[in-house]
């Protein structure tokens, strides 16, 4: 067996997934597979283990460990020498020790210049793409709480009026300041917060799938609504699109988006156990494409989907590039959209949970674009 | 001049640093020192252009990287495979390359196997530790924002009132999780957000200095309230601590309280231009002796502060085994406590700049510990 090896805080979301507690300073961790050792100092210990209920973690005081290794006589720092003497201790120098792309250099260099084998694994943990009947309901609720927030926003749109270019609420200029507040405001009440940011783009700005929209909300324009929280509690993100329309829509605007849930639902039937994943990207391309979208440059200009899970983008990665097939347990998103800067953004994402037959939506929300 | 070479998103803050805007997935950053090169795909491309205001970074097109890099025959990665292509376009391979601790190792591996020298730092912008007029200021608005927070808590505690062992407000029990929910919306309303958790501790929690608090908030227990928040806008973080009480305090925790505010006064004394970083944490430690306390496993058990900016903990970091001397233009935290886990925790931080010949307090918020 492999030992996998990690420096890191609980930043590191493969820590977090195999620990479960969170670690604000990066600890040495290793999983030898049937069990894994971390080594925390006495701030943490305590701490760790009154809520660790996993027996195969066991975590040891790290200050005994740094006494230790003072007699070492290398010149080198002080994590070098707590990490040689934890190998000589637990005899691992023969061990073939998988490591993260990120895995700090500098100890990398010192392991290697005592001889030890050294492996970088750019998925460390490729199991995590198949969620357990647990992280499925965690991921679930997740977007329960989500779409609160654009139950807000809708409720918002619908009690704005319209005032020429732009549209009015309580008096004043809606912006898409004012809707990611008040969207934030609503997933805080229930522990999650949009770490990584939120988006509320109008107009040329929702053109671009990652401008996080600022200024004046308009009529007449799509409103791209993106919102991908963590939750403070478990860890876990979700994530949900919608697009939105306060105006008369023009027939353009209004193909886009019927495409869009065209290629949604033609994904949808293609998703199972064991479907080729480059072939469900394909399945969204061939629907648009049918249609005369562009796709590359403008028009469909990004990948079908992602796994969520603790990181907001995993694997399996849905594009062109895509290899590998779907596994049950699998939890992805869908989001086909279609961008021309002189019209604007479209985008549908729902979350789904891959079964053996087909998947379960996550999401299940209206996909109406028209508020008016 | 040697070459800084990262790969990394922005969540990295060395590269946030250096370029002041947002990019959410890892790109290839050159800094020559008097110029920097960054590589972007077509979707960041144009929204960083937009944005960017320093004319001595010069964002390229990744792909006709991409393209150009597929004719190199190695069998690698394709992110190898455009590191190559940048080193050879730029005649790169005979410069000393610094690199992040956490810069990929399957990239350092693969840059070394074509004969680049790469040294790891530990510290790879020293010069982040002194502020700017701009960042100072900015630093100091964010304080202002969190100072918003703790009137919030103080508020609540106030109007609080004692049931037996808890605190009422509004009818209900007091709790460390709606205190948390009061103060984040303070904070939210003003574009910061606790991205990193927030502790409201209180008794025997509050003796632990990493424990985020949770639970009922009790009478006749003290309240250690500790609030690092990061501004969505501009990147920096805000920190700020303070201890309050409900009810009659005991001789004991009075005297912890006065303690930790005569610590910090001696503390400050020292703090200018070229002090003795260890000799501020020593100040600290004299204090807490010569009033009986502990130092170490309890009693006083941590550093007396840390640098702060884009990170809520960055160089300088004071404590016993800090080498080196203060410079004016650092933005540090002083934050001396007491813990002992049957009596509870008193901790109080402030933010300082260092001056010439002194110090600029930038919290300047009342310490008073008991509200009824």
């Amino acid at each position: 067996m492999n030992l996998k090896l990690i420096f890191d805080s609980t930043k590191n979301t493969d820590l977090f997934y195999k620990i479960g507690i969170e670690v604000p300073d990066p600890f040495f961790f290793l999983d030898f597979g049937s069990r894994v050792l971390i080594f925390l100092d006495r701030r943490e210990l305590a701490a760790f283990r009154r809520e660790n209920k996993n027996n195969k973690i066991k975590a040891l005081p790290l200050e005994p460990l740094i006494e230790k290794s003072k007699k070492i006589k290398d010149k080198t720092g002080s994590e070098n020498k707590v990490i040689f003497q934890i190998f000589k201790d637990y005899k691992l120098f023969k061990k073939k020790v998988i490591v993260p792309r990120y895995f700090p250099l500098d100890i990398a260099d010192f392991l290697r210049s005592k001889g030890v084998k050294l492996k970088v694994e750019t998925c460390f943990y490729p199991e995590r793409s198949v969620k357990s009947q647990k992280e499925k309901e965690i991921i679930g609720k997740n977007i329960l709480i989500v779409r609160r927030a654009f139950l807000k926003i809708e409720k918002v749109l619908k009690d704005s009026s319209i005032k020429g270019k732009f549209l009015e609420y309580q008096g004043k200029i809606l912006t898409s300041e004012f809707l990611k507040q008040e969207a934030e405001k609503v997933l805080l009440e229930n522990k999650m917060m949009s770490v990584q940011g939120m988006i509320v783009s109008c107009g040329a700005h929702s053109a671009e799938p990652h401008h996080r929209g600022k200024g004046k909300i308009m009529s007449q324009k799509t409103i791209i609504c993106d919102i991908f929280p963590r939750n403070k509690d478990n860890g876990y993100f979700g994530d949900m699109t919608r697009t939105y329309f306060k105006g008369k829509a023009s027939k353009e605007i209004l193909n886009m988006h019927d495409a869009v849930i065209k290629a949604r639902s033609a994904v949808f039937k293609k998703i199972k156990h064991n479907a080729e994943i480059s072939e469900i990207h394909k399945e969204a391309v061939k629907v648009f494409q049918d249609k005369g979208y562009d796709i590359g440059e403008k028009g469909f200009i990004h990948g079908t989907g992602h796994g969520l899970g603790l990181d907001v983008h995993e694997s399996p990665f849905i594009s062109s590039s895509s290899k590998g097939k779907l596994k049950k347990g699998n939890v992805i998103t869908i989001e086909p959209g279609l961008y021309y800067p002189k019209i604007g953004g479209v985008r549908i994402e729902d979350v789904i949970y891959v079964t053996e037959n087909g998947y379960e939506n996550l999401t299940n929300h209206s996909e109406k674009m028209v508020i008016n």
